[in-house]
């Protein structure tokens, strides 16, 4: 499977899909079919048929897929069959929250690097791991080969922080700060800013 | 204008623009072009002028965009000229951070109405706001007339949140837990999960 053959927007809608069927496990399901994930999600099963088909054959004309086998092959695809370490920087009310946030760890993430530049806050314990002062950020991510990280800091201080990030080797950045960033190619940033989400919605209220 | 003409991925940029158009002019900038905004946003030039050509001419040949301007216009048309009041349901880590969050009252947001179902949070105060009991959350959003809502319930209890919210009037929900929501036509969802942005990440990485 080349990587480059696959259109993005297909890959967004897998951790979509594995989500849903993680629940379905969770609500007892075992089966389920491409019409009745489709329902859930709002998307046709068509179309549902078509991402998968990318990858392989997953199911079977008539009994649908089975749900365990096919949360293995998403994970399997998603590279999410391991735990991946994360590293945080600023931690702030959001920083805080998603140190503490429950569901990264059965989706395939811990936060286990944590960085702060608060004299304060710097040496403290955030969910069993000591926050370290942001200057040495470069240096433990390269020595604990991190390619994770949240950026969590305030929106005039994260490019700073996401070129520190990768030139000490991240590859993969979710933005919670509230602005663009600039990134060599081949680095993948992800943003979350619900104002965006909420503006998005005003539109059509 | 007519809403149904505009492609919804073109009214998903526009908060983009508008939250860099807002920098520029913390940085001190008056003026600036669709190629200048194109290469701080990672999208072309003529994708910019294309997307803002559906609203109206906002620039001149040559002079560019005036940003106080540009600001206004998409404030306008997204509808963040003025504040909207938001109920947020749901007092965890995240509900709190989302309360003390600086960011939505510059951008056109007010979270205030705060609900939760325990009875040790009832009654308390988040941010100067009064934690009311969950099960008032239909009486009060429809009394003050509330159209957008935060959910930052565990992913079990969503759905039937989102059913009270819109029944109660709302038309706009912002969802923080892990699962899709099934609501009526004419309702519009956007979604939060740190989890799905990670794994779209670590397909590439």
């Amino acid at each position: 499977m080349e990587k480059t053959e696959i259109p993005d927007i297909v890959v967004g809608r897998l951790p979509i899909y594995l989500r849903a069927l993680s629940r379905m496990t969770l609500e007892g399901a075992r089966v389920t079919s491409s019409h009745e994930l489709g329902k859930k999600l709002g998307i046709s099963s068509a179309q549902i048929r078509k991402d998968l088909s990318h990858f392989g054959e997953f199911g079977k004309q008539g009994t649908g897929y089975h749900i365990e086998f096919l949360i293995g092959k998403l994970r399997e695809i998603l590279k999410v069959n391991h735990e991946w370490e994360v590293a945080l920087v600023g931690v702030g009310d959001l920083g805080r929250a998603l140190a503490h946030y429950a569901s990264f760890g059965d989706r395939g993430f811990r936060i286990s690097l944590i960085f702060d530049s608060d004299p304060a806050k710097v040496g403290t314990k955030l969910n069993n791991f000591e926050i370290y002062d942001s200057a040495r950020a470069g240096d433990l991510i390269k020595e604990r080969g991190v390619t994770l990280a949240m950026i969590a800091v305030p929106a005039e201080h994260a490019q700073k922080v996401a070129d520190e990030l990768v030139k000490a080797g991240v590859r993969g950045i979710l933005n919670y700060a509230p602005i663009n960033l600039v990134v060599p190619e081949g680095v993948k940033v992800q943003y979350i800013d619900p104002v965006v989400h909420l503006q998005r919605m005003t539109f059509y209220v």
